[in-house]
């Protein structure tokens, strides 16, 4: 049976597109999760999409995913800078999780250049663009398969 | 027609009254409610009062305020100081918003000693009570004016 | 009458027994729920035991607190370290607050050595496990009655 | 009898219009000075407009507020940032006083992050130019009337 | 036979009831002994119960722990956040050590907020008063006894 | 004609599969070499592949990058951390730097959190072992056709 | 002849007796200066007792002294903390500086706790009010003697 | 009668005149406390002087000073900069408390420029050699006095 | 028309040669007024060389120099650590400004290697003694050349 | 004659063998002191080994060693890294003192990597167990002989 | 006989008027040198002109220099805020050593504020471009004459 | 067959005897390496000794010891405070490494406080100028020994 792997975009993900598209590029979410799909259904995995802009929400969805995923792409946004909670969440998640921006924090703001989730992730890709999801679901696909 | 200004407020401003009056005044929030909707009937604006203890909610009403609002008046109490989603939506936003507080926050904890707002919003008010709301309709007339 | 508590906790609490059992033992939060009950009834106290994942929900406990409980016991998990929301809700909340934890944060990494709740917290018990609620529970009782 | 204000304009201010017009706005402080004195005369209220680039002349004018002024709205510009002499005079003056900006000092360098000023000034209002001084008038006069 | 529980008391505590009581509380040191001697009675354990102004003196203490107790209650005072040698001792110690402050550290200057003990404590208790001693109490017995 | 891509490799990569397999994997040098040389294949692209413990060769060869090279995949190892001159010559390279690490450094020790590197690189992946070179190879063949 | 002893006050010590007496003490600066005065007679001193707000006129004053005083008597009020300029005329003085404060600044603000004086001043004495005053004139009248 | 003043002297003082004597003076211990005692008897005072090495016999001392003295003339030497125990014990004293150091520990390394006595002692006098002392009686004779 | 320099110095210049000559030089304000104007003369420029110990009065001469001086040479002395205004007056300038330091202070104090003026001037030249003027008047003279 | 060469253990060193014998080794003090009293002997010296868990019997000790040792080893164990009035002891000791700690502290905890005793030391030797101490004894050899 | 200057360069300076020629300019490093010899040629001395990428080579030219130069104007790059090395053979060099930079590194990263050179060169020059070099021979001409 | 030790120096050692003797010592390298020869010969190792400027060259070195050593005595000179690379090829040496220093790093400047190599060390001595290479000898024979 395929790997199902959520997908969670956090707060303000949902404005890809009409938000600062020098920084995040012209697509919209719905483009990125037709993409995300394309990708996963060639990699032979279920990719579950979602994003939320509440935290306990995120929270709850990577608690879900300790028995109803088998990896996670995880994108908190904002919520990757301040949230122990989401952190407590990855680590009881028992699954694979892959950290993934579109930009490159490290070329930004100083409070962006700390992530509450980056050493306890199996990787982290950041600054690809769309592109970083692919990559992102790549790795997962190896990593699951090993 | 009328422009309209949502007057977003944060954690525990339902309280107001109520909670630590020697800091926050006497005033409910419904008296702050209407002495604000008074001030905007004055200035020809609509004000769209609205408050949330929950950070997520007031990142949709910020998202919802870049088609449904001509400016904003924010006091985001307590997330002012931790939150980067709030951050991010005021940055999405592409209307005016202007910081409020009731208290002065810089002759407090050190932890208000920071905000995540100041540096993005139009402008900053604190220390006025509910004069600051005012002062704040004052300004958001002024700027959208021109 | 019997004084009523409230017992509430913070995000992936709800995962007891089931996430890192090392550090936060091997019982479920329906057994910490039972064992907290038991303790109350012995001293003739009402416990009202909540969980939730959101931020902006503990928040409203605690506003509820104000008029509907005699103390609080306060498991803020991951947003003890994070959330200025809850500290300005327990301010507001004008009855006993004891911060419990079942781990101890100073043995823990470094983000966890700051409470925002400490301070203004009328206790701190951490380190002891399901005891912890216990000896919270002892506090309150003796606190309460006089 | 009208309650008279003293508007005190620390250093480089009497360049307004011609230094760095895309912060400071392309009025003079003639200009400014002008508009203050319409907004003082529509509130009942008389303004005192003085500039200096001299700390110590800033501090005599703090003192003479003393019992010279109702009230003094106050832009210390460079010396916000470095003066303890300008804020024990604030503290000495026993008058109302109130920190106004032009530009935003929280989307500037990080040596205008601090003031000495903000944490004892009764009021902070920034970022909103010339309009920040209508705005300190009205709540001066709001103050001063209660 | 009875555990012998040792409950060690640091700098100053032989003031108690003299000094700063509105902090303190009223109580002499001799009353909290008798209230230890009847709380540990009660449980059936032994409390030996010393107090010394001498760091040094407190980690012989501590060494005789080593095959003098089965747990230890510990409130260093003011050498709690200075002495690296108690911190060694209790290290070295190899039985449950309770660290209990009579007042909550937390809501005090800055120094205050680092414990060199809470780390490697079994668990901390702060700012119940004498009810901490008599906690402390009931979780020794339950660890000694599991 | 396929575009050509320099992949290098700083300090102590040589020793890959010997040197703490526990972090860097058991897989030597010339293992990578040959897996990174079938990956580029199967993109039609012609990988370079190079190994040096000194910081002026880096130098030397992220230079001759401007005119020699489509795209650089860069691991700059222990130099990651301490080189300005190697930071200096990637912002001097005219062509797109991928960031690659075979451990996850946000997992390991403090002086291990900065990187000179990834502000100015195109894009950084970490954690995936041999894996983040294909990922790094897919994202600049990627980019090199856009 | 008598040696003369400059006595130098800064910024908003004119104020004495008006401002902050709890802090201050309710003698002025008048009275001061006649305590200063009848002291120095008693020990066969002239003292030259003077007082501005204006940074570079103690810079005056202090380069002054090298001619026309045996020693000086420094209070150098809010300027203490942050003037360089002060502080390199003190090195430039090559008389016995002694640095004196009113109220004890460890006790206050956190910027008061440093002083650019205090580590090139012969000695320091703060926090006995006028006292301060009689007991800086014993010293230097000991140390010009000697 | 006479009022009693503790001058306690903290750890190596009794080592004066032997060790750094361009530092410290090249006077004794005794020759210091000879000093003392006439410039007492001037004073109409009994002087206590007193010397140890330990950290724990300064904090007896100290609290003996709560009947036996009615002031005390402190200088902890080493133990100012690192003791908590003794602050805490000059906290409990409720005298008179003046530090006093010989040398100016300000010009000296950087450990020695905090010290956990000054902000909550009476006053400070630093710099002057044994004439400090003297002057801290003028002082205490003063307070006492009054 | 020879273009005008101005030659600014901040406090304690005017003492040069009697103050601390190891680091300063035997030379004295005078003597480097001559050199500079020598100097200038064979560059064909005019020297305006002045001096003065406020912080206002070179933020006036700075001003001033808007319309009235084709480039300035700034020793601002203490206040280079110090002045925002003087750093407002410089951006205000619309001038080259050259800073020149006779020391070196990098090899002084810590509070000297911070300079509110280099990353906004032309050029830094320090460490020279009266040479360095010679130095910012040939690279004045290339600037306003070009 | 032999010279003396005294040997100083800190705090805790007396439990050495039973506590955390994988940090400090399986020997006792005992063993210590006899594997020291033979390498002295070997080299020509008598060594004086003392232990004491006292940091002010610490300091009488090295004060002894003014005139009645020829040299000290010094390992300081826990109060090296927070006593002054030890520090200030080995300056006062005019003997050559060499730092020794069994276990390698910059491998520890941060509180560990500053000692008050390295920068005043001859020399500095850790990690080695026992041996250290041998080694120690033959730098004071060479040193006492030369 | 013409005294000999060593002019050594750092990393990527090969690539001047290549790389960011609005930072660094249009000019060569093989026009600089031309520069940098007809300069040499008019003040009578003799320019060794080199360049290297490597941190060592740097190291090897600066001993060089002890005995094959009389002065170094030395602009090492990337390396001045990272190397111990090159300082230590500045120190080593004792040869007169001028530090120069093209840019103003004030005026950049925060990484680039700190230099390793400074404080032991006999002095900086800074920001001038091509003209720098000028300056620096001006200033070693000035020195090695006296 | 006798065991071979590595024994590695680092830039700048290779002027001994010319460079800081004050801080060095007036012997050259060759004396030093004729020092080792003999104590190596007389414990009955191989010693091989070499030194480098280069960073590269160093990290090669631990590389071949590896294979080629049985221990290594580490002078890495200015790279001990800058070199990750170097860290790590002591990390992968697997083979014990003794950091020896001539001069006492604690006694010198702040960027010589911190070691990349302590910490990983098998043990660290310093301050005892060529002497300290024999304490590392005696210390690498008893190791490799055991």
């Amino acid at each position: 049976m395929a790997a199902t792997i959520f997908v969670l975009n956090g707060p303000n993900l949902n404005l890809l597109g009409q938000r600062e598209p020098e920084i995040y590029g012209a697509g919209t979410l719905a483009d990125l999760e037709k993409r995300v799909a394309a990708k996963a259904r060639a990699l032979g995995l279920t990719a579950d999409f979602r994003q939320s802009n509440r935290e306990g929400e995120l929270v709850d969805w990577l608690q879900e995913a300790r028995t109803g995923a088998d990896g996670v792409v995880l994108n908190a946004a904002g919520y990757t800078h301040t949230s122990v909670a989401i952190r407590d969440a990855v680590l009881a998640c028992d699954k694979p999780v892959i950290e993934v921006h579109l930009s490159n924090p490290y070329a930004r703001e100083d409070f962006r250049q700390h992530s509450f989730i980056s050493d306890i992730a199996r990787g982290v890709i950041c600054g690809f663009g769309p592109l970083g999801y692919d990559l992102a679901l790549d790795a997962i696909a190896d990593i699951t398969r090993s």
